[in-house]
């Protein structure tokens, strides 16, 4: 695993694109502030790149149209895997990322979008912003001059699609499969061959057959990729992230020269993101699934020895990513003994009754 | 039920409290605007308190200093049941209630706060953010001069204390029980006897005898309470709202008169705080649990004749309240249809895989 260190360019770059800046204090009396946003997204995602264009409009009726924000599609300003250095050197003051694309930098970024079978989007939203997650992350954003924010989440994903059937753990080997960050990480322990592809190119990579498998986020977006077109079988559930939290890195710098009354409106333009992009995942997701299944698609669930397989892998892999870095090792401990503690709550009053509900409802229905 | 409407009231005291205000159009020159938000709670109930004063505070951000709201603690302006009168009638400007202490009002505002059985707080979120439920909402609020926020969500909440065990459905009967809103409705069908007592009566009517059980929310609030000194049985889950969503009810002509900018930083603030208080009870929940286990509260769920008892009433009571209230009535189709389609969705991803994920970390730990 190769870790890149941004902090040269960083440095290198002090301040670029924010030249003209220089704010005084005051945001009632400040020029206007434009920054430009890259996303990992192409417009056709659009639970993603509306979510980051609500947050640019929102930032921007908060402050009287003095902070401009301009979100770019993926790919437009610089390529997919380059949306955490372009924030790192200053080409671009902010991106809009699933950070698990740049665990190559650093494996610890895993802690950002979720790790397998890790919280899921409430239990991650607490450790964030209740948990001391957040002051964690920032310590180890900062070496690369980034300050990140939480900026949606897509909660649990699915499992990806599938040419062939997965019947058994042996199905996964050499299974050449498209899937992000850590997933692949894990898969590869299974004996599959992760490939790390931008959304953009999943579609004609699986209808070439130059993959196997491909996992994108869930039903909606899955749709609207075509996903369902180039594979039949539709796997459950998307165990690689408890939930795929959604990252905004901002340049540091950048950061620090706004004023107060900008930063407020950054952040709660964020945490309204963070509520409102998991919000409309969840209504979109359920008829998306049904019009899947209409049209075809084989809904199925991993076998039993995959799960068990894969938790027992992930478990393997933390000892090793925190032998091997030392961010990774600072962060763990502490995120599993939270881990720990949401789960025996969850268990005993929301995952109880989500249980039997969702029997009687289902049953009713 | 008696359903009382504050149509005329809410006529009589247009703009009362905002007749300094007159605000044009641009909040830049706007001079500043005063409200008073009256709450359900004590100071000593710090979640909920404490997210109502942060969203104050970030609406005074936001808009640097010229918009001031002011939380006030329950009780100070008018008694817990009628903080919805109060803001109807213009006493105060806005609110922040568990709204279904309001049901006597109005039965359809059950969908503000949560059905028993009903939505999670992610469901419950997706329906009143992209599902038409905050719409159906506004609608039915409308009639008292109310336009509804939501501002925040406990989760699923716990079943409450109680002095005696509840071994079948019958240790109901004649039972004694603080519940709020719906849960009572729904008890009562099952030979209980609820009481509505404001959060800080519950302690000392315990204590005394006057009731046999409450519920208040979960291990967080319930400690701050001190539940557990005067009940030994501590019970799960709190079927009576598939989540606890909080609302800030607007008194709608003092809304009206604000500048576009006001509107954004009150509305921004209102859904961070639909995040941060929901990942505040995430947080704060799990030690406390684990406190109150330790100093003896005896975890107990409820029997499966009651849940199921509990489920067969509910539905039966949505029948009898779509006859009797016609708000009721135009609600609860579309918000019974956006269950099942949740329900069907989440059980397919989220829930497959929380079910996995907590029986193995539950093992590790």
């Amino acid at each position: 695993m190769q870790r890149r260190r941004f902090l040269t360019q960083a440095a290198a770059a002090t301040g670029a694109g924010l030249a003209a800046v220089g704010l005084p204090a005051v945001a009632q009396n400040a020029p206007t502030v434009r920054w430009r946003m890259s996303t990992g997204w192409p417009k056709s995602l659009d639970a993603l790149y509306g979510s980051a264009d609500e947050l640019c409009r929102r930032v921007g009726e908060l402050t009287g149209g003095k902070f401009e924000i301009r979100a770019f599609p993926g790919g437009e300003i610089v390529p997919y895997a380059q949306n955490m250095e372009a924030v790192s050197n200053g080409t671009v003051e902010c991106n809009h990322v699933l950070a698990t694309a740049h665990i190559g930098t650093n494996t610890a970024i895993a802690f950002d979008t979720g790790l397998s079978f890790g919280m899921n989007a409430r239990q991650h939203n607490a450790w964030i912003q209740f948990g001391g997650g957040m002051e964690k992350l920032r310590e180890m954003y900062g070496q690369y001059g980034i300050t990140n924010f939480v900026t949606g989440n897509v909660g649990v994903q699915m499992g990806g699609w599938y040419r062939k059937e997965i019947k058994s753990l042996k199905d996964l080997d050499g299974l050449k499969i498209r899937v992000g960050g850590i997933g692949g990480m894990v898969l590869q322990k299974l004996g599959a061959v992760p490939q790390q592809i931008p959304p953009s190119d999943i579609y004609p990579s699986l209808e070439k057959g130059t993959i196997d498998a491909a996992e994108w986020i869930g039903p909606y977006d899955d749709e609207r990729l075509g996903l369902n077109k180039v594979a039949p079988f539709y796997y459950s559930p998307g165990w690689w992230e408890g939930s795929a939290s959604i990252t905004t890195m901002v340049n540091t710098e950048a950061w620090e020269k706004l004023p107060a009354e900008f930063k407020a409106a950054f952040e709660a333009a964020a945490n309204e993101q963070a509520l409102r992009m998991l919000a409309a995942y969840d209504a979109k997701n359920p008829p998306a699934l049904r019009s899947l299944i209409a049209g075809g698609a084989q809904l199925k669930y991993f076998p039993k020895d995959v799960m068990e397989a894969a938790y027992k892998a992930s478990q393997e892999l933390w000892g090793e990513l925190s032998e091997e870095n030392p961010d990774f090792a600072k962060i763990y401990p502490e995120w599993k003994k939270f881990q720990e503690a949401e789960a025996s709550w969850f268990r005993v009053a929301e995952n109880a009754l989500d249980n039997f509900t969702y029997s009687e409802v289902l049953k009713r229905s």
